[in-house]
Protein backbone atom coordinates (compact mmCIF):
# COMPACT_ATOMS: atom_id res chain seq x y z
CA UNK A 1 0.00 0.00 0.00
CA UNK A 2 1.37 3.54 -1.12
CA UNK A 3 1.84 6.59 1.38
CA UNK A 4 -0.93 7.98 -0.13
CA UNK A 5 -3.35 5.67 -0.20
CA UNK A 6 -2.46 4.95 4.29
CA UNK A 7 -2.99 8.51 4.84
CA UNK A 8 -6.35 8.47 3.04
CA UNK A 9 -7.48 4.68 4.74
CA UNK A 10 -6.30 6.08 8.28
CA UNK A 11 -8.52 9.44 7.93
CA UNK A 12 -11.54 7.45 6.79
CA UNK A 13 -11.30 5.26 9.45
CA UNK A 14 -12.01 8.08 12.09
CA UNK A 15 -14.69 9.67 10.03
CA UNK A 16 -17.36 8.17 12.27
CA UNK A 17 -20.18 9.89 9.93
CA UNK A 18 -18.98 7.15 7.30
CA UNK A 19 -19.48 4.52 9.49
CA UNK A 20 -22.96 5.52 10.41
CA UNK A 21 -23.51 5.84 6.37
CA UNK A 22 -22.64 2.27 6.41
CA UNK A 23 -19.49 3.71 3.88
CA UNK A 24 -15.98 1.87 2.23
CA UNK A 25 -13.47 3.73 0.68
CA UNK A 26 -11.55 2.35 -2.58
CA UNK A 27 -8.65 4.49 -4.16
CA UNK A 28 -8.51 4.21 -7.09
CA UNK A 29 -4.60 5.91 -7.93
CA UNK A 30 -3.52 9.48 -6.80
CA UNK A 31 -6.01 11.27 -7.24
CA UNK A 32 -9.18 8.96 -8.00
CA UNK A 33 -11.27 7.95 -4.68
CA UNK A 34 -14.35 6.13 -4.66
CA UNK A 35 -16.79 6.05 -1.56
CA UNK A 36 -19.87 3.54 -1.26
CA UNK A 37 -22.17 2.79 0.55
CA UNK A 38 -25.50 0.06 0.24
CA UNK A 39 -28.82 1.07 0.75
CA UNK A 40 -30.62 1.94 4.32
CA UNK A 41 -33.76 2.90 5.28
CA UNK A 42 -32.20 4.83 7.64
CA UNK A 43 -30.92 6.85 4.85
CA UNK A 44 -33.75 7.88 3.10
CA UNK A 45 -35.68 11.07 2.72
CA UNK A 46 -39.82 11.02 2.87
CA UNK A 47 -40.16 9.82 -1.01
CA UNK A 48 -37.81 6.49 0.50
CA UNK A 49 -34.96 7.93 -2.32
CA UNK A 50 -31.36 8.27 -0.04
CA UNK A 51 -31.66 11.58 1.51
CA UNK A 52 -29.09 14.54 -0.30
CA UNK A 53 -27.20 14.77 2.90
CA UNK A 54 -26.08 11.21 2.84
CA UNK A 55 -25.08 11.24 -1.23
CA UNK A 56 -23.47 14.89 -0.16
CA UNK A 57 -21.39 13.01 2.61
CA UNK A 58 -19.95 10.57 0.24
CA UNK A 59 -19.56 12.77 -2.78
CA UNK A 60 -17.58 15.43 0.22
CA UNK A 61 -15.68 12.75 1.27
CA UNK A 62 -14.27 11.51 -2.13
CA UNK A 63 -13.65 14.82 -3.12
CA UNK A 64 -11.59 15.59 0.24
CA UNK A 65 -9.68 12.46 -0.12
CA UNK A 66 -8.99 12.90 -3.87
CA UNK A 67 -7.37 15.97 -2.63
CA UNK A 68 -5.52 14.65 0.23
CA UNK A 69 -3.99 12.25 -2.10
CA UNK A 70 -2.13 14.79 -4.05
CA UNK A 71 -1.67 17.22 -1.04
CA UNK A 72 1.78 17.89 0.18
CA UNK A 73 3.00 15.49 2.92
CA UNK A 74 2.30 17.03 6.22
CA UNK A 75 -0.92 19.08 4.73
CA UNK A 76 -4.38 17.80 5.72
CA UNK A 77 -7.07 19.10 3.91
CA UNK A 78 -10.39 21.09 4.46
CA UNK A 79 -13.44 21.80 2.17
CA UNK A 80 -13.83 25.06 1.41
CA UNK A 81 -17.48 24.89 -0.54
CA UNK A 82 -19.98 22.51 -2.71
CA UNK A 83 -22.21 22.88 -5.56
CA UNK A 84 -24.16 19.36 -6.26
CA UNK A 85 -26.17 18.88 -9.11
CA UNK A 86 -29.02 16.16 -8.16
CA UNK A 87 -29.83 14.19 -11.38
CA UNK A 88 -32.42 11.48 -10.73
CA UNK A 89 -33.89 10.00 -7.82
CA UNK A 90 -31.50 8.09 -5.62
CA UNK A 91 -33.12 4.92 -6.02
CA UNK A 92 -31.28 1.71 -5.78
CA UNK A 93 -29.16 -1.09 -3.77
CA UNK A 94 -25.76 0.63 -3.37
CA UNK A 95 -24.49 4.13 -3.64
CA UNK A 96 -21.16 5.38 -4.62
CA UNK A 97 -19.63 8.94 -5.13
CA UNK A 98 -15.83 8.60 -7.60
CA UNK A 99 -14.02 11.87 -7.03
CA UNK A 100 -11.15 12.93 -9.58
CA UNK A 101 -8.77 15.81 -8.86
CA UNK A 102 -9.61 18.60 -11.84
CA UNK A 103 -7.15 21.25 -10.53
CA UNK A 104 -4.48 21.34 -7.96
CA UNK A 105 -2.58 24.19 -6.48
CA UNK A 106 -0.61 25.53 -3.84
CA UNK A 107 -3.31 26.31 -1.67
CA UNK A 108 -6.74 24.94 -3.54
CA UNK A 109 -7.45 21.95 -5.00
CA UNK A 110 -10.64 21.55 -7.18
CA UNK A 111 -12.03 18.02 -7.47
CA UNK A 112 -15.12 16.66 -9.41
CA UNK A 113 -17.23 13.82 -8.31
CA UNK A 114 -20.08 12.16 -9.66
CA UNK A 115 -22.65 9.69 -7.82
CA UNK A 116 -24.31 6.86 -8.98
CA UNK A 117 -26.68 4.00 -7.81
CA UNK A 118 -26.88 0.32 -8.71
CA UNK A 119 -29.86 -1.37 -9.47
CA UNK A 120 -29.82 -4.82 -10.75
CA UNK A 121 -26.59 -4.80 -11.97
CA UNK A 122 -27.18 -1.45 -13.22
CA UNK A 123 -25.55 1.78 -12.82
CA UNK A 124 -27.22 5.48 -12.96
CA UNK A 125 -25.88 8.71 -12.44
CA UNK A 126 -27.81 10.53 -9.86
CA UNK A 127 -25.67 13.55 -8.25
CA UNK A 128 -23.06 15.20 -9.51
CA UNK A 129 -20.62 17.47 -7.25
CA UNK A 130 -17.79 20.30 -8.23
CA UNK A 131 -16.13 21.48 -4.74
CA UNK A 132 -12.97 23.68 -3.90
CA UNK A 133 -10.89 21.84 -1.34
CA UNK A 134 -7.54 23.52 1.03
CA UNK A 135 -5.37 22.22 1.93
CA UNK A 136 -3.40 23.34 5.17
CA UNK A 137 -0.09 22.26 6.99
CA UNK A 138 -0.72 20.24 10.22
CA UNK A 139 -0.04 22.38 13.01
CA UNK A 140 2.22 21.12 16.46
CA UNK B 1 -51.65 24.45 13.16
CA UNK B 2 -52.02 25.81 9.74
CA UNK B 3 -52.03 23.77 6.01
CA UNK B 4 -48.81 24.68 5.36
CA UNK B 5 -47.00 24.06 8.95
CA UNK B 6 -48.81 20.50 8.93
CA UNK B 7 -47.70 19.63 5.62
CA UNK B 8 -44.17 20.23 6.58
CA UNK B 9 -44.69 18.22 9.63
CA UNK B 10 -46.15 15.17 7.86
CA UNK B 11 -43.33 14.81 5.36
CA UNK B 12 -40.52 15.83 7.76
CA UNK B 13 -41.87 12.70 9.88
CA UNK B 14 -41.34 9.95 7.34
CA UNK B 15 -37.68 11.32 6.69
CA UNK B 16 -35.52 8.34 8.35
CA UNK B 17 -32.68 10.67 7.73
CA UNK B 18 -33.61 13.29 10.07
CA UNK B 19 -34.38 10.87 12.59
CA UNK B 20 -30.98 9.61 12.21
CA UNK B 21 -29.27 12.90 12.42
CA UNK B 22 -31.65 13.43 15.43
CA UNK B 23 -32.81 16.28 13.67
CA UNK B 24 -36.31 18.45 14.61
CA UNK B 25 -38.04 21.17 12.51
CA UNK B 26 -39.56 24.55 13.73
CA UNK B 27 -41.95 26.17 10.81
CA UNK B 28 -40.91 30.23 11.67
CA UNK B 29 -43.68 31.52 9.15
CA UNK B 30 -44.74 31.16 5.57
CA UNK B 31 -41.05 30.62 3.47
CA UNK B 32 -39.34 30.33 6.80
CA UNK B 33 -38.21 26.95 8.13
CA UNK B 34 -35.72 25.78 11.21
CA UNK B 35 -33.82 22.26 11.64
CA UNK B 36 -31.80 21.61 14.59
CA UNK B 37 -29.93 19.02 15.86
CA UNK B 38 -27.83 18.06 18.89
CA UNK B 39 -24.56 16.86 18.75
CA UNK B 40 -23.49 13.29 18.27
CA UNK B 41 -20.23 11.38 17.90
CA UNK B 42 -21.76 9.36 15.01
CA UNK B 43 -22.32 12.54 12.66
CA UNK B 44 -18.13 13.24 13.19
CA UNK B 45 -15.69 13.76 10.62
CA UNK B 46 -12.09 12.72 11.29
CA UNK B 47 -11.49 15.33 13.59
CA UNK B 48 -14.38 15.42 15.64
CA UNK B 49 -16.27 18.35 13.59
CA UNK B 50 -19.28 17.42 12.32
CA UNK B 51 -19.35 16.23 8.80
CA UNK B 52 -20.39 18.45 5.85
CA UNK B 53 -22.98 15.76 4.77
CA UNK B 54 -24.68 16.20 8.30
CA UNK B 55 -24.61 20.10 7.74
CA UNK B 56 -25.77 19.75 4.18
CA UNK B 57 -28.72 17.16 5.04
CA UNK B 58 -30.40 19.95 7.43
CA UNK B 59 -29.81 23.19 5.56
CA UNK B 60 -31.19 21.04 2.25
CA UNK B 61 -34.02 19.97 4.00
CA UNK B 62 -34.60 23.33 5.30
CA UNK B 63 -34.46 24.80 2.23
CA UNK B 64 -37.22 21.71 0.69
CA UNK B 65 -39.73 22.94 3.84
CA UNK B 66 -39.45 27.06 2.68
CA UNK B 67 -40.35 26.17 -0.54
CA UNK B 68 -42.73 23.58 0.50
CA UNK B 69 -44.65 26.11 2.42
CA UNK B 70 -45.08 28.62 -0.65
CA UNK B 71 -45.68 25.58 -3.13
CA UNK B 72 -49.57 25.56 -4.82
CA UNK B 73 -51.67 22.91 -2.82
CA UNK B 74 -50.76 19.30 -4.36
CA UNK B 75 -47.49 20.10 -5.10
CA UNK B 76 -44.77 18.08 -4.15
CA UNK B 77 -40.55 19.87 -3.94
CA UNK B 78 -37.71 18.12 -5.06
CA UNK B 79 -33.64 19.78 -4.56
CA UNK B 80 -32.52 20.82 -7.89
CA UNK B 81 -29.01 22.06 -6.79
CA UNK B 82 -27.25 23.72 -4.69
CA UNK B 83 -23.78 25.16 -3.33
CA UNK B 84 -22.83 25.43 0.27
CA UNK B 85 -20.02 27.42 1.32
CA UNK B 86 -17.99 25.82 4.94
CA UNK B 87 -17.56 28.96 6.85
CA UNK B 88 -16.37 27.46 9.77
CA UNK B 89 -15.35 24.05 11.50
CA UNK B 90 -19.07 22.62 12.88
CA UNK B 91 -18.17 22.47 16.78
CA UNK B 92 -20.86 23.09 19.67
CA UNK B 93 -23.44 21.33 21.43
CA UNK B 94 -26.74 21.67 19.21
CA UNK B 95 -26.67 22.86 15.42
CA UNK B 96 -29.07 24.66 13.20
CA UNK B 97 -29.54 25.31 9.74
CA UNK B 98 -32.22 28.47 9.25
CA UNK B 99 -33.89 28.35 5.22
CA UNK B 100 -36.33 31.29 3.84
CA UNK B 101 -37.64 31.55 0.07
CA UNK B 102 -35.78 34.10 -1.91
CA UNK B 103 -37.38 33.62 -4.89
CA UNK B 104 -41.05 31.82 -5.79
CA UNK B 105 -41.17 30.87 -9.53
CA UNK B 106 -43.88 29.23 -10.79
CA UNK B 107 -41.63 25.90 -11.53
CA UNK B 108 -38.41 26.85 -9.57
CA UNK B 109 -38.07 28.46 -5.82
CA UNK B 110 -34.44 29.84 -4.81
CA UNK B 111 -33.90 29.52 -0.97
CA UNK B 112 -31.25 30.44 0.99
CA UNK B 113 -30.09 28.92 4.70
CA UNK B 114 -27.48 29.56 6.82
CA UNK B 115 -26.31 26.78 9.60
CA UNK B 116 -24.82 27.62 13.17
CA UNK B 117 -23.35 26.01 15.96
CA UNK B 118 -24.05 26.58 19.79
CA UNK B 119 -21.81 26.33 22.45
CA UNK B 120 -21.79 27.59 25.83
CA UNK B 121 -24.96 29.35 24.62
CA UNK B 122 -23.48 31.50 21.58
CA UNK B 123 -24.11 30.92 18.10
CA UNK B 124 -21.48 30.67 14.86
CA UNK B 125 -22.15 30.41 11.50
CA UNK B 126 -20.82 27.42 10.07
CA UNK B 127 -21.66 27.36 6.55
CA UNK B 128 -24.23 28.81 4.45
CA UNK B 129 -26.28 27.60 1.55
CA UNK B 130 -28.18 28.22 -1.88
CA UNK B 131 -30.36 26.27 -3.43
CA UNK B 132 -32.72 25.71 -6.43
CA UNK B 133 -36.05 23.61 -5.59
CA UNK B 134 -38.38 22.42 -7.93
CA UNK B 135 -42.08 21.92 -7.42
CA UNK B 136 -44.04 19.43 -8.74
CA UNK B 137 -47.59 18.55 -9.14
CA UNK B 138 -48.35 14.88 -7.27
CA UNK B 139 -48.77 12.03 -9.51
CA UNK B 140 -52.08 10.06 -9.34
CA UNK C 1 -26.63 21.73 -41.68
CA UNK C 2 -28.59 20.20 -39.22
CA UNK C 3 -31.32 21.61 -37.67
CA UNK C 4 -30.15 22.00 -34.22
CA UNK C 5 -27.13 23.70 -35.75
CA UNK C 6 -29.49 25.85 -37.45
CA UNK C 7 -31.25 26.64 -34.14
CA UNK C 8 -27.70 27.41 -32.60
CA UNK C 9 -26.55 29.77 -35.11
CA UNK C 10 -29.70 31.75 -35.61
CA UNK C 11 -29.42 32.18 -31.78
CA UNK C 12 -26.31 32.90 -31.41
CA UNK C 13 -26.67 35.87 -33.95
CA UNK C 14 -29.00 37.37 -32.14
CA UNK C 15 -26.94 37.94 -29.19
CA UNK C 16 -24.81 41.45 -29.31
CA UNK C 17 -22.70 40.70 -25.85
CA UNK C 18 -21.07 37.44 -27.75
CA UNK C 19 -19.92 39.99 -31.05
CA UNK C 20 -19.13 42.92 -27.87
CA UNK C 21 -16.91 39.91 -26.98
CA UNK C 22 -15.56 39.53 -30.71
CA UNK C 23 -16.72 35.64 -29.83
CA UNK C 24 -17.74 32.59 -32.71
CA UNK C 25 -19.48 29.80 -31.84
CA UNK C 26 -18.78 25.42 -33.21
CA UNK C 27 -21.35 23.13 -33.04
CA UNK C 28 -19.31 19.94 -32.92
CA UNK C 29 -22.26 17.76 -32.15
CA UNK C 30 -25.96 17.82 -30.78
CA UNK C 31 -24.99 18.41 -27.25
CA UNK C 32 -21.16 19.83 -27.57
CA UNK C 33 -20.80 23.55 -28.19
CA UNK C 34 -17.90 25.54 -28.30
CA UNK C 35 -17.56 29.61 -28.29
CA UNK C 36 -14.34 31.33 -28.26
CA UNK C 37 -12.80 34.93 -28.50
CA UNK C 38 -9.53 36.53 -29.36
CA UNK C 39 -7.73 38.20 -26.52
CA UNK C 40 -8.97 41.92 -26.59
CA UNK C 41 -7.94 44.64 -23.43
CA UNK C 42 -11.48 45.85 -23.39
CA UNK C 43 -12.31 42.77 -21.57
CA UNK C 44 -9.43 42.84 -18.77
CA UNK C 45 -9.24 43.42 -15.18
CA UNK C 46 -6.95 45.21 -12.90
CA UNK C 47 -4.50 42.68 -13.69
CA UNK C 48 -4.81 42.70 -17.64
CA UNK C 49 -6.24 39.24 -16.99
CA UNK C 50 -9.60 37.81 -18.89
CA UNK C 51 -12.43 39.43 -16.89
CA UNK C 52 -14.30 36.59 -15.29
CA UNK C 53 -17.47 38.16 -16.49
CA UNK C 54 -16.54 37.53 -19.97
CA UNK C 55 -15.15 33.91 -19.20
CA UNK C 56 -18.55 33.54 -17.56
CA UNK C 57 -20.20 34.72 -20.42
CA UNK C 58 -18.89 32.31 -23.06
CA UNK C 59 -18.91 29.21 -20.51
CA UNK C 60 -23.08 30.08 -20.11
CA UNK C 61 -23.50 30.54 -23.65
CA UNK C 62 -22.16 27.32 -24.34
CA UNK C 63 -23.58 25.59 -21.84
CA UNK C 64 -27.26 27.31 -22.92
CA UNK C 65 -26.58 26.26 -26.86
CA UNK C 66 -25.08 22.75 -26.23
CA UNK C 67 -28.94 22.61 -24.30
CA UNK C 68 -30.58 23.99 -27.18
CA UNK C 69 -29.47 21.46 -29.35
CA UNK C 70 -31.00 18.65 -27.45
CA UNK C 71 -33.76 20.48 -26.15
CA UNK C 72 -37.51 19.16 -28.27
CA UNK C 73 -38.47 21.63 -31.34
CA UNK C 74 -40.01 24.80 -30.43
CA UNK C 75 -38.38 25.06 -27.28
CA UNK C 76 -35.99 28.10 -26.51
CA UNK C 77 -33.25 27.46 -22.93
CA UNK C 78 -33.31 29.63 -20.34
CA UNK C 79 -30.40 29.73 -17.73
CA UNK C 80 -31.59 28.80 -13.97
CA UNK C 81 -27.97 28.93 -12.34
CA UNK C 82 -24.38 27.98 -12.32
CA UNK C 83 -21.18 27.72 -10.36
CA UNK C 84 -17.99 28.75 -11.75
CA UNK C 85 -14.40 27.70 -10.84
CA UNK C 86 -11.88 29.87 -11.65
CA UNK C 87 -8.78 27.65 -12.04
CA UNK C 88 -5.91 30.20 -13.32
CA UNK C 89 -5.84 33.41 -14.67
CA UNK C 90 -7.13 33.74 -18.07
CA UNK C 91 -4.10 35.40 -20.15
CA UNK C 92 -3.61 34.15 -23.34
CA UNK C 93 -4.22 35.05 -27.93
CA UNK C 94 -7.48 33.21 -27.20
CA UNK C 95 -10.03 31.75 -25.08
CA UNK C 96 -12.61 29.04 -25.83
CA UNK C 97 -15.47 27.70 -23.62
CA UNK C 98 -16.66 23.81 -24.25
CA UNK C 99 -19.74 22.78 -23.06
CA UNK C 100 -21.38 19.60 -23.22
CA UNK C 101 -25.01 18.05 -21.86
CA UNK C 102 -24.62 16.08 -18.53
CA UNK C 103 -28.13 14.99 -18.27
CA UNK C 104 -31.27 16.36 -19.94
CA UNK C 105 -34.28 15.93 -18.32
CA UNK C 106 -37.71 16.76 -19.57
CA UNK C 107 -37.34 20.34 -17.92
CA UNK C 108 -34.19 20.91 -16.73
CA UNK C 109 -30.86 20.14 -18.91
CA UNK C 110 -27.35 19.76 -16.83
CA UNK C 111 -24.27 21.06 -18.49
CA UNK C 112 -20.57 21.18 -17.81
CA UNK C 113 -18.06 23.18 -20.11
CA UNK C 114 -14.71 23.93 -19.36
CA UNK C 115 -12.80 27.20 -20.73
CA UNK C 116 -9.80 27.32 -22.07
CA UNK C 117 -7.00 29.64 -22.73
CA UNK C 118 -4.44 29.22 -25.83
CA UNK C 119 -1.10 30.60 -25.87
CA UNK C 120 1.88 29.71 -27.66
CA UNK C 121 -0.12 27.24 -29.34
CA UNK C 122 -0.72 25.70 -26.05
CA UNK C 123 -4.00 25.31 -24.25
CA UNK C 124 -4.44 25.72 -20.58
CA UNK C 125 -7.90 25.18 -18.71
CA UNK C 126 -8.78 28.54 -16.72
CA UNK C 127 -12.29 27.84 -15.62
CA UNK C 128 -14.90 25.61 -15.62
CA UNK C 129 -19.07 25.56 -14.71
CA UNK C 130 -21.79 23.44 -13.61
CA UNK C 131 -24.86 25.24 -14.88
CA UNK C 132 -28.38 23.91 -14.56
CA UNK C 133 -30.54 24.89 -17.72
CA UNK C 134 -34.29 25.18 -18.16
CA UNK C 135 -36.33 24.41 -21.36
CA UNK C 136 -39.20 26.56 -22.11
CA UNK C 137 -42.09 25.93 -24.92
CA UNK C 138 -42.11 28.89 -26.90
CA UNK C 139 -45.42 31.13 -26.52
CA UNK C 140 -47.01 32.61 -29.55
CA UNK D 1 -11.90 59.58 1.36
CA UNK D 2 -10.85 56.51 3.07
CA UNK D 3 -7.78 54.13 2.76
CA UNK D 4 -10.07 51.33 1.38
CA UNK D 5 -12.32 53.47 -0.58
CA UNK D 6 -9.51 54.30 -2.52
CA UNK D 7 -7.56 50.52 -2.93
CA UNK D 8 -11.17 49.65 -4.61
CA UNK D 9 -11.56 53.05 -6.58
CA UNK D 10 -7.85 52.58 -8.26
CA UNK D 11 -8.30 49.27 -8.88
CA UNK D 12 -11.38 49.66 -10.45
CA UNK D 13 -10.07 52.14 -12.98
CA UNK D 14 -7.87 49.92 -13.72
CA UNK D 15 -10.65 46.89 -14.75
CA UNK D 16 -10.93 47.41 -18.68
CA UNK D 17 -13.93 45.40 -18.69
CA UNK D 18 -16.39 47.60 -16.48
CA UNK D 19 -15.78 50.17 -18.77
CA UNK D 20 -16.69 47.99 -21.67
CA UNK D 21 -19.79 47.65 -19.25
CA UNK D 22 -19.93 51.58 -19.03
CA UNK D 23 -19.96 50.73 -15.00
CA UNK D 24 -19.59 52.53 -12.06
CA UNK D 25 -18.81 51.82 -8.33
CA UNK D 26 -19.86 52.96 -4.83
CA UNK D 27 -18.14 51.63 -2.01
CA UNK D 28 -21.07 51.85 1.01
CA UNK D 29 -18.88 51.51 3.71
CA UNK D 30 -16.25 48.67 4.60
CA UNK D 31 -17.41 45.39 3.07
CA UNK D 32 -20.31 46.65 1.17
CA UNK D 33 -19.88 47.53 -2.28
CA UNK D 34 -22.14 48.52 -5.32
CA UNK D 35 -21.39 48.12 -9.34
CA UNK D 36 -24.09 49.87 -11.69
CA UNK D 37 -24.78 49.77 -15.30
CA UNK D 38 -27.25 51.37 -17.54
CA UNK D 39 -28.75 49.34 -20.24
CA UNK D 40 -26.86 49.03 -23.41
CA UNK D 41 -27.72 47.18 -26.43
CA UNK D 42 -24.31 46.08 -26.67
CA UNK D 43 -24.48 43.65 -23.45
CA UNK D 44 -27.75 41.98 -24.84
CA UNK D 45 -28.68 38.25 -25.58
CA UNK D 46 -31.11 36.96 -28.37
CA UNK D 47 -33.80 38.01 -26.34
CA UNK D 48 -33.11 41.34 -25.57
CA UNK D 49 -32.18 40.68 -21.54
CA UNK D 50 -28.95 41.39 -20.39
CA UNK D 51 -26.51 38.90 -21.04
CA UNK D 52 -25.68 36.51 -17.82
CA UNK D 53 -21.81 37.27 -18.51
CA UNK D 54 -22.47 40.80 -18.30
CA UNK D 55 -24.30 40.68 -14.84
CA UNK D 56 -22.10 38.11 -13.60
CA UNK D 57 -19.22 40.56 -14.50
CA UNK D 58 -20.81 43.36 -11.66
CA UNK D 59 -21.36 40.84 -9.25
CA UNK D 60 -18.01 39.40 -9.18
CA UNK D 61 -16.58 42.91 -8.95
CA UNK D 62 -18.53 43.61 -6.47
CA UNK D 63 -17.63 40.67 -4.56
CA UNK D 64 -14.45 40.88 -5.09
CA UNK D 65 -14.24 44.52 -3.84
CA UNK D 66 -16.26 44.18 -0.48
CA UNK D 67 -13.60 41.41 -0.53
CA UNK D 68 -10.46 43.48 -0.83
CA UNK D 69 -12.14 46.52 1.35
CA UNK D 70 -11.47 44.23 4.33
CA UNK D 71 -8.41 42.47 3.15
CA UNK D 72 -5.01 43.48 5.08
CA UNK D 73 -3.01 46.26 3.84
CA UNK D 74 -0.53 44.87 0.81
CA UNK D 75 -3.01 42.43 -0.17
CA UNK D 76 -4.59 41.98 -3.41
CA UNK D 77 -8.01 39.54 -4.11
CA UNK D 78 -8.82 36.47 -6.59
CA UNK D 79 -12.03 35.07 -7.54
CA UNK D 80 -11.70 31.69 -6.58
CA UNK D 81 -15.62 29.89 -7.78
CA UNK D 82 -18.73 31.85 -7.46
CA UNK D 83 -22.29 30.40 -7.67
CA UNK D 84 -25.09 32.65 -9.69
CA UNK D 85 -28.81 31.98 -9.49
CA UNK D 86 -30.70 34.06 -12.56
CA UNK D 87 -33.82 35.23 -10.67
CA UNK D 88 -35.44 36.65 -13.42
CA UNK D 89 -35.00 38.19 -16.97
CA UNK D 90 -32.46 41.15 -16.88
CA UNK D 91 -34.61 43.93 -18.40
CA UNK D 92 -34.51 47.70 -17.37
CA UNK D 93 -32.55 50.75 -17.76
CA UNK D 94 -30.23 50.44 -15.24
CA UNK D 95 -28.18 47.33 -13.44
CA UNK D 96 -26.85 47.13 -10.04
CA UNK D 97 -24.85 44.62 -7.91
CA UNK D 98 -24.66 44.98 -4.41
CA UNK D 99 -22.15 42.97 -2.55
CA UNK D 100 -21.63 41.90 0.98
CA UNK D 101 -19.11 40.10 2.98
CA UNK D 102 -20.32 37.05 4.54
CA UNK D 103 -17.14 36.32 6.64
CA UNK D 104 -13.56 37.03 6.50
CA UNK D 105 -11.03 34.90 7.17
CA UNK D 106 -7.15 35.35 6.87
CA UNK D 107 -6.92 33.73 3.70
CA UNK D 108 -10.32 32.98 2.17
CA UNK D 109 -13.05 35.69 2.30
CA UNK D 110 -17.03 34.85 1.02
CA UNK D 111 -19.18 37.29 0.23
CA UNK D 112 -22.70 37.75 -1.19
CA UNK D 113 -24.57 40.12 -3.98
CA UNK D 114 -27.73 40.38 -5.13
CA UNK D 115 -28.03 41.83 -8.69
CA UNK D 116 -31.31 44.33 -9.34
CA UNK D 117 -32.45 45.92 -12.53
CA UNK D 118 -34.39 48.91 -12.25
CA UNK D 119 -37.27 50.37 -14.41
CA UNK D 120 -39.72 53.11 -14.32
CA UNK D 121 -38.30 54.04 -10.75
CA UNK D 122 -38.86 50.25 -9.19
CA UNK D 123 -36.13 47.97 -8.32
CA UNK D 124 -36.56 44.09 -8.62
CA UNK D 125 -33.89 41.06 -7.99
CA UNK D 126 -32.70 39.70 -11.01
CA UNK D 127 -29.60 37.93 -9.87
CA UNK D 128 -27.74 36.14 -6.22
CA UNK D 129 -23.98 35.30 -6.36
CA UNK D 130 -22.47 32.95 -3.64
CA UNK D 131 -18.41 33.85 -4.04
CA UNK D 132 -15.14 32.34 -2.50
CA UNK D 133 -12.29 35.18 -2.77
CA UNK D 134 -8.45 34.75 -1.78
CA UNK D 135 -6.92 37.32 -0.09
CA UNK D 136 -2.93 37.21 -1.66
CA UNK D 137 0.48 39.27 -0.33
CA UNK D 138 1.43 41.52 -3.00
CA UNK D 139 4.76 40.20 -4.69
CA UNK D 140 7.82 42.05 -5.02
Amino acid sequence: MQQFEERVRESFRRQAFMATLGADVAIEKKGQVEIRFPFHRSLTQQNDFVHAGAITGILDSACGYAALSVAPDNHDVLSVEFKVNLLAPAVGDEFCARAQVKRAGKTLIVCAADAYARKNGQEKMVATMLATIMALKHRG
